[in-house]
């Protein structure tokens, strides 16, 4: 079952109309959210990041936080498993015409929650490769909008070259993975780039930074450049789904001797906690 | 009626998955053909660039030309109108679930056609206002695709300002405007952005300097610089539904006193006379 404008309806059965702005022009933003035992991760810092995607392009949020939590609540109900992700999409909605300007449409709304199996500690601890690529995306990365062809051409080259993920960067500095946001670490002080609008500012990457202040990491939001990435003592790389994942090659060139690194272990192991606080 | 999934179907019923990777990640191309006294406008020109966009971001084309034309003229017999536009896009089809990179799926097709009711010349030589402002577009615009967000966000400032069109720069370069190309004439000599990864390589835009070259105006494919635009003898725009549009003030700056320059006319009369060719 998805939710879908007001109703909750077998996926199959969920159809919108060929005159949504979020078909015809990729007019709209995401969040997914991570729920560990049953319980929401985060889920004000993910309303507060929807609200914020909403104001940037201008579509009302159609829900109040505890109306969006009722729909939440009802889906992860269908189903027992107790680790799962929420999907949820807002597109402007359905025009008469297409036209690229827009006035005050009825939002269209998609809910789906998905079981979801985080790595466990033994998998991660064997690495995860990543290519880097020059950034050609938008330049409002901070908007979570579902006008994603770029990042879709860097995951499916990803998945071309066996990789986990493209690290991306602009004028040599690192900004953010495809889908995930990038850390550094050298000389037992963490980088990663700062927020503003090359970057999405992650609910991971925020949880990463906490993480690190409480093991006593130096953090620096500074991009690094892409030679201190080819260079670094640790990369790493998080996201809702994938939490924080130890890169140990990036194109050709070994990270750390093609080892993850042990300030990886301590983040990860507080990680941990925080997700069953 | 519009055309989807290879049926004809009223659009008030023409419905797609919400499993579309056109709505869940602006992952498809389209194109719009301008239909002159019932003719198909430069249609070959127009499946040549469709052709490019697919090749782009690897979707199989679905139709060979020939099964265009059919789709197109059965669409167009509903209507009496001499004038129309068609506007077709691909998406790369429905998956099971959402993942950003993709395997091979059945892409979906959607085409419309729309009463096209050109600009009369008199209506175009009144001038027409355009804003400028920075291009913070991804880098692959010469992919017509159907992620859009940016080019929303600036129709609807071109909007709130009463303005016909955002004329964008990157670097200080005028690159094209969100919905059009862009041109300016100095000294009798035309100049326009160079094709290449910053700009689509508009069929209207082949067409202008199709027009200048037969008016024997001077063409130089070299970006303007910001200052060029604003101190040009003549600044128009072109697109396939507003054919070569004079633009007679950007932000505060009257162009040529406000009023459409001489070369204007002479490219105006000439495509007049290609469209019905």
């Amino acid at each position: 079952m998805v939710y879908l404008n007001g109703e909750f309806t077998p996926k199959n059965k969920a159809s919108i109309s060929v005159m949504d702005r979020g078909f015809l022009f990729g007019d709209g933003v995401y969040e997914v959210i991570p729920v560990y035992a049953g319980k929401i991760f985060r889920l004000y810092e993910h309303l507060q990041r929807l609200q914020n995607s909403l104001d940037a392009i201008q579509i009302q949020n159609p829900y109040s936080n505890n109306e969006w939590l009722d729909i939440f609540n009802r889906l992860l109900s269908f189903s027992s498993t107790a680790n799962q992700a929420l999907y949820l999409q807002i597109t402007r909605g359905a025009d008469v015409s297409r036209k690229h300007s827009f006035e005050a449409l009825i939002p269209s709304v998609f809910v789906e929650a998905n079981s979801l199996t985080p790595k466990s500690r033994t998998e991660l601890e064997t690495g995860f490769s990543a290519i880097s690529q020059a950034d050609f995306r938008w330049q409002r990365c901070d908007i979570k909008s579902t006008s994603l062809l770029a990042n879709i051409i860097y995951s499916q080259q990803a998945k071309a070259c066996h990789a986990e993920e493209v690290i991306l960067h602009r004028d040599q500095l690192v900004t953010e993975g495809a889908t995930s946001n990038v850390f550094i670490v050298k000389d037992s002080t963490l980088f990663t780039h700062p927020t503003g609008t090359n970057i999405l500012s992650g609910i991971t990457r925020d949880l990463v930074l906490e993480s690190a202040k409480y093991c006593n990491l130096a953090i620096q939001e500074v991009a690094p450049t892409l030679t201190q990435l080819l260079s670094a003592d640790e990369v790493w790389i998080s996201s809702s789904t994938r939490e924080v994942m130890p890169i140990t090659k990036v194109d050709d060139q070994l990270i750390n001797h093609g080892k993850v690194g042990e300030h990886w272990l301590e983040i990860y192991n507080h990680y941990q906690t925080l997700k069953h606080a």
